[in-house]
This record gives structure tokens, sequence and C-alpha cells, in this order.
């Protein structure tokens, strides 16, 4: 046998396997291609892949034999079960030093655990986000590999070579420890959710608000992609309103309203809760789809329950129009905080070094979320790498600070309209709340000490010989009931 | 030895069992209590429960020695691993049909699995809610079993008697199998938080807003509690606002705005999102809580992010007060909905039959959330068994209709104002969302099948021969990329 030639392996050929490949080919390396269902395999080379330099292989011993060492394997199947299956079918064939590589929307525990097990065995571990879809995957998506350090060196140059490029920088970076890759992605994803929800809403103020046709709204979505909005959301959001079915009506309003949510967009809510993390936004984009999914039960509603008077707008249309895009855009901003908090807050906890100004330049093209905005992201990052949220950067401060008089007429007015702004509203109840040195948890404390023994912390500069600075206090509020406090609750 | 002449064991001598013991001491039974420092027993015994029929007990053994059969112990130890190491302490001295009973703060996956492991060694489990802190506990609070039903018949009448009463009827009823009980005490400790954030805000938009001092916030409070928000937590905080310090000043203006919340509340969002259910107003809830515990990062922002300029009021201040009470009154009939509708689908998840009617009878009185508002619930409940949801009850969907115009305002005005209304925005957006039969997802299935060839299905009525009735359609948007969609992603 001859030595091998591959320089990657890749298993699964789904659409984002076989565009991976075609991209990895592009750009000068030998892929070796691997389906399960192996008449794929063929199809895929007698067909999308004819003329290139793809090799095919029927066997996982077959695919393994093809591959240079150290052996490099992307697996994009399936997160879940799968992933651990082929892992274990790998094995047999791997020599130390080889590299599973996991491009699935895997869970990053798995992916802390997947480190674990294969650099227990003597392999490297890489779990990488791979974002941008069938498009991203195929002329240059983001990547965002995380896991074993030293499996970096190895895959740098192709994953450097295949992910997007913007301005001469590749949208790939080495993201971190275990599962770094992979939260970096989830948050990704959750960010996405947000972005998608936020210019919903702002469809749905200018369809039911303001009575516009798909056609106008795709105009003023072209014209925001030119500003401080530009991005490939709001790009393919104008393409998609444009898109008429044959008979002329907007595809759109063909569209059933019923999202699918059971992703990673709730792995990131569920992430935030579990870290104490304010991640409103994301966590409404996702309640959101679950509430465009009961479908029926909204239609059984409709019929029953009525909102305000429909009233034709008589105001500037101009004003408003500008009001919505800093709306969008300060809701953006507030969305994209969250998320680097979030981030923040999880790096303390799991000892990952994130490097901010990177995770921003990885999505900054190549992916769904790809954006001017990331641009200016990486911006503040780079100049305050230990930023302490997006708000205290002189850019994003003035920025939200232009935009909020416009953003608060939106609300309002989308408020006295009955028209649900989740996303827009909750982003300005967390501005409203981060930028308050007092909220009224205050009543809060009072409520759990009344009625548990929950104990409070005194307000500094308020502390006498009843209420002491740092200690757990708690008051017999009704002069019955115990004195035990609810902190001594246990056996 | 004599014969055994304790009714019912409880383990942990902090401030809910020591009020546990003695109201089940008051209802006349005999109760043998344990902890695991047996100081604290002796303590009790010689002072809060001097003078009463309850018996100590030193060891597991001589608690278990000192129950007639079939022996009840309920546990009110920390929630988590203390709880089985409880009942692995206790299972050498139980006996056949022993009765093992969880009245902590469980989680409910736990108590399914403890229910199991018990019942699989001739034991039966009970996961109890026990709600109403320490006022509750000692004067009855609302208790709410699941788990093995065999246990229902022997812990009835202790249960029942020691249970709070609201018209002659107990705040007590057998909720469903294995976790069910803690279940329903974790969605209505989720409730709970939502009713807390809401009179929080009320609180808010009274001081920042119309710049009242708290002795007449506590009287606004006061009159509201004599109308449709006549509840329990409406009472005690205008008690609390009522509550000076020794200098006259309002002991909650000393109390810190920083709320704990990695609790029962969380589970419940959490909940939520697994279920796909859109409980919005909980999330909010818990989420707010995290924003007041970041207290010095919301001190530094507040220095470098200014609002809105602070206007006096100058409107007609009796209209707001009763816009407010309208405002709080349909939030928190929204977060009752939204509660309801997550108890529904989990039900059907696990297949457990719950008694709607029964559940809001149960948290009528005795728990922190008892209202008149619960009786109202049991109502239409009990009027139509399968309600789909509460605003689709004739009662409630008057009462929501009534408080329309007042919520709107209210918003509106708090937006413009800069006051954060996180849970009454989140409450109208999904009152706007659950009534609307077209919510612009559709927007979001286009963009995900754009970029991620997701598929999506076509308006019934809006069929044709390429957008197929019940498919899952792709469409080729931009003419490049592949044809092949994303539900083929497997490999």
């Amino acid at each position: 046998m001859s030595a091998p030639t591959g320089d990657i392996g890749l298993i699964g050929l789904a659409v984002m396997g076989q565009n991976l490949i075609l991209n990895m080919n592009d750009k000068g390396f030998t892929v070796v291609a691997y389906n399960r269902t192996t008449s794929k395999v063929d199809h895929f080379l007698a067909n999308e892949a004819k003329g290139t330099n793809v090799l095919g292989a029927h066997s996982i011993q077959e695919l393994c034999a093809k591959l240079k060492r150290p052996r490099k394997i992307i697996l994009l199947v399936k997160a879940g079960p799968a992933v651990d299956s082929f892992i274990e079918q790998l094995i047999p064939f791997l020599e130390p030093g080889d590299i599973v590589i996991d491009g699935g929307n895997s869970h990053y525990p798995d992916s802390i655990r997947r480190t674990e097990e294969l650099e227990s065995k003597g392999f490297l571990f890489v779990g990488s986000g791979v974002s941008g879809g069938e498009e991203g995957a195929r002329y240059g998506p983001s990547l965002m590999p995380g896991g074993s350090p030293a499996a970096w060196p190895h895959i740098k140059e192709i994953f450097q070579a295949t992910a997007a490029q913007v301005n001469g920088e590749a949208c790939c970076d080495w993201v971190g420890e275990t599962g770094a890759g992979h939260y970096v992605k989830m948050v990704h994803n959750g960010i996405e959710y947000g972005d998608m929800q936020l210019i919903a809403e702002a469809y749905d103020i200018l369809k039911r608000g303001l009575g516009l046709p798909e056609s106008e709204i795709a105009d003023i979505f072209l014209k925001w992609n030119k500003g401080v909005l530009d991005s490939f959301l709001i790009d393919i959001t104008a393409n998609i309103l444009k898109f008429n079915d044959d008979d002329g009506e907007p595809m759109v309003t063909k569209i059933l309203d019923a999202a699918g949510q059971k992703g990673t967009g709730k792995w990131t809510a569920i992430a935030a809760l579990d870290a104490g993390m304010p991640v409103t936004l994301i966590g409404e984009a996702v309640f959101a789809r679950c509430l465009s999914s009961i479908k029926s039960e909204r239609v059984r509603a409709s019929k029953v329950i009525s909102g305000p008077q429909k009233e034709e707008f008589k105001g500037d249309k101009k004003q408003f129009l500008d009001d919505l895009e800093q709306a969008l855009y300060a809701s953006k901003i507030i969305s994209y905080a969250q998320g680097f908090m979030l981030m923040r807050e999880t790096a303390k906890e799991q000892n990952w070094n994130l490097n901010y100004a990177g995770i921003a330049r990885m999505w900054r093209g190549g992916c769904i979320i790809k954006s001017v905005f990331l641009g200016d992201i990486t911006s503040a990052y780079t100049k305050t790498a230990n930023l302490e949220s997006l708000l205290f950067d002189d850019f994003f401060n003035k920025a939200v600070h232009k935009a909020q008089p416009g953003w608060r007429r939106i609300i309002a007015q989308a408020v006295l309209w009955g028209i649900p702004t989740p996303a827009f509203s909750t982003a300005l109840a967390f501005f409203d709340g981060y930028r308050s040195e007092v909220v009224p948890a205050n009543i809060l404390q009072a409520q759990r000490d009344y009625f548990g023994a929950h104990t409070f912390k005194v307000v500094p500069g308020k502390e006498n010989a009843k209420l002491k600075a740092g200690e757990d206090i708690h008051i017999n509020w009704t002069g019955r009931g115990g004195n035990v406090s609810a902190s001594s609750y246990s056996a």
C-alpha cells in the first residue's frame, strides 16, 4: 500500500459535511470523505465532488489508512450518541497523537468529557463550533475550536485557510481548553436567536403597525444594511422579503409562523440561569419561538381575546423608521453585552482564558451573526481586554445613549398598538436595571426575610447596632413565629 | 419497652421543622423530634416545645422505635445529598409499608428517583411540597404531597389537619404519582418569584416614578389588598413598608437590593425551557434577581450610563394608581396562566393526572402565594377541568380585557421614565403574542431555511404544487449552495 495522502478526514456527508469538504478541497487540502451509508460516498464523488481531489472511504479502517499522521478526522454528525459511537469506532484505528475533531453542535459538557476521555487514551480532541450554515461551510465558515491545546498547531493551517477571511484575518482562532470551543459556539447560537427575534419584531412593527407591504419593508432593511446594522441577517432578510412565489405573493406570507427551538438557544438560556447571569434577550427569543410553536392554541385564543382598536399611524414616518433602527441597534448592543457577560462568568467558573477580542473577530465573518458590529466589539475588547461590559466601552456607551430616546418611543408605541416586542422590551428593561444603582430587590429581600427568615444585608452607610455591616440580618417583622433564621436550615 | 406512641417522626429542627412539629402537636398528634446535632433536640424540648406532647429522639434507631406502624417520618433537611443520607440511615430500621416523607425543597427528578428506590425495597415514599415559610409551618402550611399513592390513606389525616384551612377545606390534597408533589411545589415557587417581582416593580414605579414615600405606598398596597389583589404577599408588603427602624426611617430603605435566586425559581424556568413552554414571567423574575445580585457592577454602570431626564408626574394620580393596580392584576393573570400551561405540558410528558382545581385549592391558603385570586382559579378549573388556559375562562378573559388599557399605559409610561418593568413588560408581550393568530416567526423560519436549509411548512390555504401541505419545504433562496436539506443532517 502506498503512503497515505489525505490531509484530513471527514465523517458525515449531509449538507454541512459535503460543503466543508468542497471548501477544504478548494483551499488545496486532500480530504477523505466517509459516511455510514456508503452509497452516499459514491454519490458524492460522482456528483458534487466530481473533478476534485476528494478521496472516498468505504470503512473507518480505509478512512484512517488514507490519512497522514497525526490523523485529523472531523465528525460532522448529529450531536449526541452518534458522536460517541464514531469515536468508539475510530479508536481501534488511531495512533497516539491523532486528533478527533467534533464539528457538530455538541453541548459543551460533552466536549469537556470527550477531551478528558480521548486525552486519557493518548489521543487529542477538538470540539469546534462551525457556523455559517450551508453557505458558510461551502465558502468560509466561522470556526471556533477548543479542546486539547496540543492539537492546535496541527490543525491551525487547515482551519484558518478554510475559515472565512475578513480584512485578511481568518475567522478562526484557538478558543480555549476542553469545552470552550463548543461553549462559545453555543453562546454564538443564542445570540443568533436574539438577532433573529429582533429582526422579526422589527418586521412585525413595520407590517402590523405601519401596515407596509413586504417589498417596502425589504427596502428599509436594505437601507439599514448600509448603516450600523450592516450584517448577514439583515441582508438575507431583505432578500427573503423580496422573494416572491410564482404568483407574485411574497414567499414569507406563505411560511407557517411556528419556529423550532429545542437546540443551542435553549442551552444558552439554561447556561445563563445556571451561571446566574441575566441573559434576558436570548431567554425571551427562545420563549418567543415556544409561543410561536403553539400555533393552534394561538389561533383559538385570537378568536376570544381582542386587543386595542387598530389605529392608522399618523406620526412622522421617517422619524419612526429612524427610531426603529435605533431600537434594533440598542437592543442588539444589550444582547451582545449580555452574551459576553455570560462568557466572562463561565470562564471564571471553568478556569478558561477566553480571548474576547478573538471571539468577536471569529464571529465577524463566516457565520450567521457576521456583521460590521462585531468589528466594533473586536475594537472594544482589543482596547480593553478585561472590559466589564460593552456598555462601559466609549463607542457602545455613546451609541446606546444616542439610541435610547427612539428605542423608548418604539416600545411605548408597540405596547399601545398591541404588537408584542418581547426582545426589544426585555433589552430596555435590562438596560434600565443595569444602570440603576438601586433596584427594588430590597422589597424581595424584605419579603423573603418576613415569610421565610431568609435574612438580608444592610445597605452600606445605613449600618447601626442592629444592622451590622456584612452580616446576615433577620428581623422578627411580626413579633410572632420563631427566631430561627433560615440559614440554619439543616438537620 | 412499651408500645410506641409516636404518630409521626420529624428529622431536622431548623425553623421549618420546629414549627411544623408544634403545629402537628397542636392538632393532637404525637410527634417524635430528631436532629443530627442532638443537643438541638434537648434545647427544643426545653424551650419551644416545653409543655407539649412532643417526644425527643437522640438516634435514628430511637426515632424509629418510638413510632407506630406504618411509620411516617418527615425529613425537613437541606435538599440534596442530606436527604439521601438520612434515607440510607433510616432504611435499616424500617419495615415494609413504612413511609418516608421528604418535606424539603427537593428537585422533582430526585423525588421520582426516590419513589422508585424506596418502592423497590418495599417502603413507600412521599415527596411533599411544604409552603408557607415560618408562619405557614407554625399555623397551617400548604402541603402538596405526591409519590407512592399507597401512602396517602396513612398520612391524609395528619396532613389535612396540619394544613391551612380555607372555608373549611384543607389546603392539602393528593397531587399525583412519583415527583408530582415536588413538581407542583416547584411551579408554586416559580410563581412566587413572579408575584414578588411584580410587587417590586409596582413599588419601584410608585417610588421612583411618582416619588411617593414608603408610608404612602403602604397605604396603596393596603387598599389593593381589599380588591382583586387581596393576598398574603400584598399584605406583608404593606406591613414591611410600614415597618420603620428605631430612627424612624423605613426599614426597606436600609435593605441591600441584591436578591438570591439559585433555587426553585431557576428550576421552574429551566423546566419551562425544557418543556418548550413560554413561561416568560418567571424567567424574567429569576433574571431580575440575577441582575440585582451584581450590585457593584450596577453601581459602576450607574455612574457612566444615564437615562431619560427625570420629569415630575403631572397626570391624574388616581387614574394612574388604578392603572397600576390593573397592570399588576393582568400581569399576575398571565403569570398563572403560564404556570398552569407548564403543568399541563409536563403532566402530558410524565403521564401524571394532575387535578388543576385541586392544585389551585391547595395554594389558596397556607402558602406564600395564598390569595383570593386562587379561589377564582379554583372556580375556573372546577367549571372546566380541561381548560386550555386561564385566558379562555370567562372570568379571567373579562378581567384581562378590562385591565389592558391601564396595563398598556403603565408600561408605556415606565418605558419613557426609564424605570425597568421586566415582568410587567414580558407579561404584556406574551399576552399580545398569545392572542396573535400570526406572529412573525415566519421570518425566523425563512431565515433558518435560507442559511441552514432547515425547512418550513406552508400556511394552510396557501398550498400549491411547490408548497405542499404538511411537508418540510426547502427553497434554494440564492440559487447557490447545495440542495441537501438540514433534515438529512446525519451520517
